[in-house]
């Protein structure tokens, strides 16, 4: 085990019960369990989750580090790596001290039922990044538990990178901690549901999916062309709804490369500079799309633009972004009968806004919940790596991250942030 | 088109409000559109849902022919038929007066986009017989709709039969009305979501589904033999209900026959005779299953067995037959996180009983809504020509079929029925 010799170290601490975030000095995090790694911090998000606890929405009563989205470099290891253990997490024989790395922002083991299984998101060892529990990443170090599994090595992505391209920016990096998984797990929940898939595949439902063949022979009937015809609507334009909106039509592309087969995609949220946002991001990478295949709605223009587009028919997938209930009825309104919605929003304690009846007289399905980041990194990485020109920048027209300041900034950020004054911020605890 | 020379015939006919159906002398329905079938009716039945109407549930206000079960031979086509006709639906072109058909309970025309797509439960035709705009089949005659697409001609289930087989009774074809298609729709829909499938196939999510290889290379990680276990819940033991258990159970063992998977399931009702019927059909199935593999049980018993097979993580899957509130409950109790509710009840105007939290913080999807009957057609007569034993019996213990009666007691079977006093009925009109 490496030594770590400071005993203090900076960080953002929230106190309850609402509204109150100090740079302070804290204890330096030390190895506690054999799994842990330490990491020095690069860089740290401030994130919109972030905002519940700051506003006091969250059940925390003590105060706590704060952040969950960071990048850094292992400083320190536990006893649990550096030895051979056959059927553990590569990472337990291959990280090092030294080693580039980024976290989800909960903790996964790799190794129980769901972390097998690609469930990252519900590890039975989960827990979140920034609560009194596991302090979080606004910070100059961070302790990570089950660091094998959790960790995610950022010389991965270098053999992703288009040749000529430059090493990706810790800035752009720092995406994959949250916020690009998220967007990728709502554009893939939707295009691989049965009731989607059926339609890139180009074979009637229920025959795309599973039928044993012992059952009934397999079916060889094909849609016709003017059949393989997707609408999606992403319903939430904030920066997970941009890497939501991106991720599906980076997917859709590769999609037609091998597959006849005609897409529309409609982005819609009522606040004019999230749209701006987004229409810059669609203009930096839309050589490819006109706006008769990518627009950018308010609601209104929306339901319109979805109508005109579809004979009234509605789309066939929702990429609900939100996590209120007007956007999951907003979503229900633009879906079409035996669609999807595909819901990445963190919802609160409101009722479902639906009835059973609506919910049976459509046909509807919904995909709810937290995304598996952990298993979403490796498509997410590879996303990222080919879109520098949609996730490098920084406070321009097109980019996700406004600016990058120092922790002695971060009072006046949580305040701006929490007014809507400020995009995407990111802390360099070293500045 | 071959003439009908009948002017009137019997039918079992509903008057508002409530509670008033009559037998009598109703006009003999004839050919009002080329692409019309009459059909001479073998059998009808009686269904949960003609109930609710029976009690003035539904927004019906004048008097109708009820009824959207039947069995019966084609006796007068249109003149859509017998005309080539490139790109319509085959049966416009074989389909001759003599054949012996069922239909769905609602028409699908086989030529919109849905119905091609297989979602022939939200055809732009979709009518439900049995109602003002469209008589029903407890009559000795109906006129079929769109005939080309809705029917399904019984022979091709010949070829279906295991060798040495009887050719199934009418009253086991009835069944391919309605109630068998929703039970394969129902256990179809779980096995296909990719969260149930990932486990089928033993590839971690989300690699067993759509990813494109221009983005990530395929993953070649295959589940831990352990991993690849499932267990299943079917929440409402009604007819349906019935028919989703055999049906998922038959697929479940196809699939075991290539792909070493571990299964469990369990049947949930409340009601005690509702369990006895279910007990009984599993026993004259179940040579290859114990009782750790398939149980019966009510609602806190069910509780502690998903608890005790699952250490508390809860059922990949839930098929929900009932439809109301109460079920979508339990079904969200009984789900494990990332698990499926494969919901085909017919729900009512109530809210969904569940917080976006709740949803968001298990990661549930849910399937909602209406089989689409002809598309599912193929499957579930494959599953009726294999199981026999189950679906050929009428009155005893482990039959679905309680009775065939003629018109003539129909009042007497809809009170009754009503009442809970009675099982399936069948109508004969011709006794």
């Amino acid at each position: 085990m490496a030594a770590v010799s400071l005993s203090t170290q900076r960080a953002v601490r929230w106190y309850p019960p609402a509204y109150d975030v100090r740079v302070e000095d804290v204890p330096m995090p030390c190895i506690e369990h054999p799994d842990d790694a330490i990491v020095k911090i690069k860089l740290a998000g401030l994130c919109g989750s972030d905002l519940h606890v700051y506003r006091g929405h969250e059940d925390v009563t003590s105060p706590c580090v704060c952040g969950h989205e960071f990048v850094g470099e292992v400083i320190a290891l536990g006893d649990g790596f550096f030895v051979a253990s056959p059927g553990r997490p590569d990472l337990y024989t291959t990280l090092k001290v030294g080693d580039r790395v980024v976290s989800p922002f909960t903790v996964s083991c790799g190794e129980c039922h769901f972390c097998r299984a690609g469930i990252t998101c519900r590890c039975i060892h989960s827990t979140l990044f920034g609560i009194p529990d596991l302090p979080g990443g606004q910070a100059q170090y961070v302790r990570v538990p089950k660091a094998g599994g959790t960790l995610f090595k950022l010389d991965t992505i270098t053999s992703m990178l288009p040749p000529g391209k430059e090493p990706l920016a810790d800035s752009s990096l720092l995406l994959l901690a949250d916020i690009l998984p998220t967007g990728v797990f709502a554009a893939l929940q939707a295009l691989q549901h049965p009731k989607v898939a059926s339609i890139i595949n180009g074979v009637p439902y229920p025959f795309n999916g599973f039928v044993p063949e012992g059952i009934v022979a397999p079916q060889h009937a094909q849609l016709h062309p003017e059949d393989r015809s997707l609408t999606f609507a992403v319903v939430g334009l904030g920066p997970v709804g941009v890497c939501a909106a991106v991720s599906l039509l980076e997917m859709l592309s590769e999609i037609r490369k091998k597959a006849s087969l005609k897409f529309r995609v409609i982005a819609v949220d009522p606040n004019a500079s999230r749209r701006e946002k987004m229409q810059a991001v669609l203009t930096s990478i839309s050589t490819d799309f006109d706006a008769d295949t990518v627009t950018v709605a308010d609601i209104p223009q929306a339901k319109d633009i979805v109508a005109h587009w579809t004979g009234a028919a509605g789309c066939n997938a929702v990429l609900e972004v939100v996590g209120n209930n007007s956007a999951i009825s907003l979503a229900y309104e633009l879906v079409r009968p035996f669609g999807l919605i595909s819901s990445v929003g963190v919802h609160q304690a409101p009722q479902l806004p639906l009835t059973g009846r609506e919910v049976y007289d459509k046909n509807v399905s919904f995909d709810f919940g937290r995304c598996p980041v952990r298993s979403m990194m490796p498509i997410a990485a590879s996303i990222l790596a080919k879109r520098q020109d949609v996730f490098g920048g920084i406070g321009e027209d097109a980019s996700l991250i406004d600016r990058v300041v120092g922790l002695s900034e971060a009072v006046e950020m949580y305040e701006m942030f929490d007014k809507g004054r400020v995009g995407k911020v990111l802390f360099d605890p070293w500045r």
